[in-house]
């Protein structure tokens, strides 16, 4: 295969590990209270793994696109939580599945599925296996078998039309490599999330993703035109137009389905020109109320930087994505730290720099020059590399996420913070404000703490008690995370027994044997929701 | 009730009904072969009406909030489509309801529908009346009755949230008054669709809406943060963030429904600060397609105005809102007017004109001065009042509306013009492309040609058969003026088989009775699809 697999007992690339200085480690250890040992993943060639279960598919996909090999299973066995990694480094790899099933086309996705179907083996569609979620790990007691449905074959860029600028891409394209083929073309698709070196555009699509540059490229799910989706029971085939009025928006039903109704085997996404010029800058502001307060000035009445996030003041201090300066006094200036983005021709980035400025001094920011806005750019990506180094060293390091109205934001902040200080004894709790819209904002929420002795267990009872606090507080169970098994009977509160009804009646037409990605997203009848 | 009725037999306020001049209509008449005798619909004391079911729901909604008289149901016998008032005018009032029913709340808007399935009583709900797809003419002939659900008394803004631009208000509420009530503290919905005057919040989001300012303020549905829907298996909430990655939007399923799963009984929509300014003008373009770049450009690199709309030769020769001029010799410059709308504060409507003229200058748009733009913004809300006027003199007019991607426009727009062509031996088509987005836009067609001697077969056969082609030239079958009985066949092409049945399953969980506007949006199990 071309496309390098991740660390299988972490994040991303190996060569790339973050390793922390000593003195970083040494003193975040005493600060959360860090008494274990370090400690290391075990070795791949250790675990043990249950039997492969017989998988007749490779009639289907050819031979050599059935894989059962125990490092391939182990590799595709769940997510990239900080849960997910907890187990697996721990040689926990039981959910892997009974066989990794490599597709080349729709044609052979939708022979798969009503081969699965009939023979009741579930199959978990598998992109980049960046879910944080629990979308990988779905309950399949009941079934004969369980397939990952590896989708890296469909990695074409289907084609361009330039006169609509719209780009048709296959599900299992990944990000780093969609944008190389459209930059060569002259575009951008414009969807930076932090997962992007890993994620795929289908996985973009099936969990709602949204990127760091969503004020001005927008979310996947706002880029997406059409849509295909390969279910057991037959195809659908979304988007004859931008809009419509003709029913319920279909690709509104796909978007955020998680594989729970079918695989998406082919979107259509609106591309921008490739920018001419790409700068960021940082803004200082005394207070996270005076930040938000400029945050939504821009968000209601522009102009919109194109990415745009403001730290609180805990977030501002650590400055998590440059760890070399994490065990130095702060001796910083303190108050909240805005960075700025903006991608245009160089005319058009000047004026809306300018523009900016004027709203953003009005309300009380401070300028601070290009170099807060570079450095954040440069470590946009690194921060999950950093949390394998802080695992190795007994920290637990996991991130979280809402979205609300403005109104109700720092009701919202106040109930995460204060049920996280309850839940864990010593922490560290960071978060910022980003992907603005008119009405609201997302918070995003970083943890640090010790491992403890059971981590699982007591991050476990955290997160649900997090959870809660969401959603008794009126916010969003994820903005751009997504359900998966993890948010699951939270996302039934948010949605309400009739919405979920109105889902299952989806599941139960599309795949009446209930073999998509069970227990994601949809609570299994008379489940614990 | 405090809401005035439109003209039962037409379009909108007696008073205010438009007369052609004498010269005009001999004019039309002749162009077009119109041999008839004049016609003038019958008289409302005429109309016979079938014996009214009883409709058991006085003890829910009041004895007052139950009428059966004879005007009242032919008040809510149909739209307004043209086939709609060729009935009409002819004393056919066979889809009158048993019963017009106006709940008070929610809560009976859901009593009565528990009512309704029990007894098997059809629900048709009716916000201000004015569907050209029918909306309104359920096939409800399997039922123990047909009830009307005037939701005229559910006419409250509920609350405004300054904070995240935001209000919630609803459904009954006429678009006037829901302007009226946010311009009073400052706001507006900035929708304002061709039925502005007379249509309701709920029709907007039941069928999703595209106002003539939807470049600068958005479609409805792009509006809408929050919903509730009543069905007759309960209410589902939705609506806790701007934007979400818990799962499907389910306010996408929602919008669009057009009642055949349940009553939208709230909406809660973005709201724009009202503006300072607005100002409009025209641009003439050599050719629809020099016009139709130009508008591309707009859509994809901006600066957007607010309104923006091109008309084809014959739409910009007529001038369809300028009925004064209608016979006059053209004596034009002939090609293509396109009209911008600005609204805003009034230096950044300045510097956004300026913007715009530079582009169309660029790409051979001629300015026109503001009086073509001001002509249209006077004359917006009056061609429904010209068709009355048309029908009496014996002329058949009508609209139908499709969208497409750029690159597929022109194909969209001669498939229809070829059909129409085709059908009718003597008429006269013209349209515009309005409602621009990135990837495309809407086609906006309005038909004139002689009644006949069966205009409504003849009209029908000619519809069939331009639905036929929008949908084999890859259009949507509608850009916003929704699906009802009339697109439903097409629009379950454009769907496809198992978008229906995923569709058909919402409905069953929610509606199991099928009540709810039966026959609309979905087709019946085993129907004409």
């Amino acid at each position: 295969m071309p496309i390098m697999d991740m660390l299988w007992s972490g994040w991303g690339d190996p060569e790339r590990a973050e390793r922390l200085p000593d003195s970083v480690t040494d003193l975040l250890r005493e600060l959360l209270g860090v008494h274990a040992e370090p400690a290391q993943p075990v070795k791949l060639a250790e675990i043990e793994l249950p039997a492969a279960r017989p998988i007749p598919l490779a009639d289907i996909v050819g031979e050599e696109h059935v894989r059962t090999d125990d490092e391939t299973r182990i590799r595709h066995a769940r997510g990239k939580s900080t849960p997910d990694l907890l187990r697996i480094r721990a040689g926990d790899a039981r959910s892997a599945p009974d066989a990794v099933v490599l597709p080349g086309s729709h044609d052979e996705v939708a022979q798969v599925l009503a081969r699965c179907a009939e023979h009741r083996i579930a199959v978990v569609p598998f992109g980049g296996g960046t879910s944080v979620v629990g979308g990988l790990t779905p309950e399949a007691d009941a079934f004969a078998g369980v397939v990952a449905l590896d989708l890296r074959r469909l990695d074409r860029l289907v084609g361009v039309d330039t006169v609509s600028r719209t780009a048709t891409l296959q599900p299992g394209l990944r990000a780093p490599r969609a944008e190389e083929l459209l930059n060569a073309q002259g575009y951008t698709l414009g969807h930076f999330p932090q997962s992007f070196e890993w994620a795929s555009i289908g996985g973009f699509a099936a969990a709602r993703s949204s990127g760091q540059a969503s004020a001005g490229y927008g979310r996947f799910d706002e880029m997406v035109v059409a849509l295909t989706l390969a279910t057991p029971r037959g195809t659908i085939e979304t988007g004859r137009s931008p809009r419509s009025a003709a029913g319920p928006d279909l690709r509104q039903l796909v978007l955020g389905s998680e594989g729970a109704f079918g695989v998406i085997t082919e979107v259509t996404v609106r591309i921008r020109p490739l920018p001419e010029t790409r700068a960021y800058e940082g803004w200082l502001f005394p207070s996270l109320s005076e930040g938000v307060t400029a945050m939504r000035a821009l968000a209601q009445d522009g102009p919109l930087p194109t990415v745009l996030r403001l730290s609180d003041e805990t977030e501002t201090m650590i400055g998590l994505a440059r760890p070399g300066e994490l065990g130095q006094s702060s001796g910083g200036p303190g108050g909240c730290l805005a960075i700025c983005g903006y991608d245009g021709t160089a005319a058009e980035v000047a004026e809306r720099r300018a523009k900016v400025r004027a709203v953003l001094e009005s309300l009380g920011g401070e300028y601070q020059g290009e170099e807060p806005g570079e450095s954040w750019a440069r470590g946009r990506y690194t921060a999950p590399y950093l949390r394998d180094a802080l695992l190795d060293a007994g920290v637990l390091a996991e991130t979280l996420e809402t979205a609300g109205f403005w109104s109700n934001l720092s009701r919202l902040y106040d109930a995460v913070r204060l049920t996280l200080s309850h839940q864990l004894s010593s922490s560290v709790v960071m978060c910022h404000v980003s992907h603005l819209y008119p009405a609201g904002a997302s918070l995003y929420f970083t943890v640090v703490t010790a491992q403890g002795e059971e981590p699982l267990e007591s991050w476990g009872r955290a997160k649900a008690a997090v959870n809660d606090a969401i959603i008794e507080a009126g916010g969003t169970i994820t903005h751009h995370h997504g359900v998966g098994v993890d948010h699951r009977d939270w996302y039934a509160r948010e949605a309400g027994p009739l919405g979920i009804e109105a889902l299952r009646a989806v599941k139960d037409r599309l795949d009446p044997e209930g073999i998509m990605n069970p227990g994601v997203l949809i609570p299994p009848v008379g489940g614990s929701a």
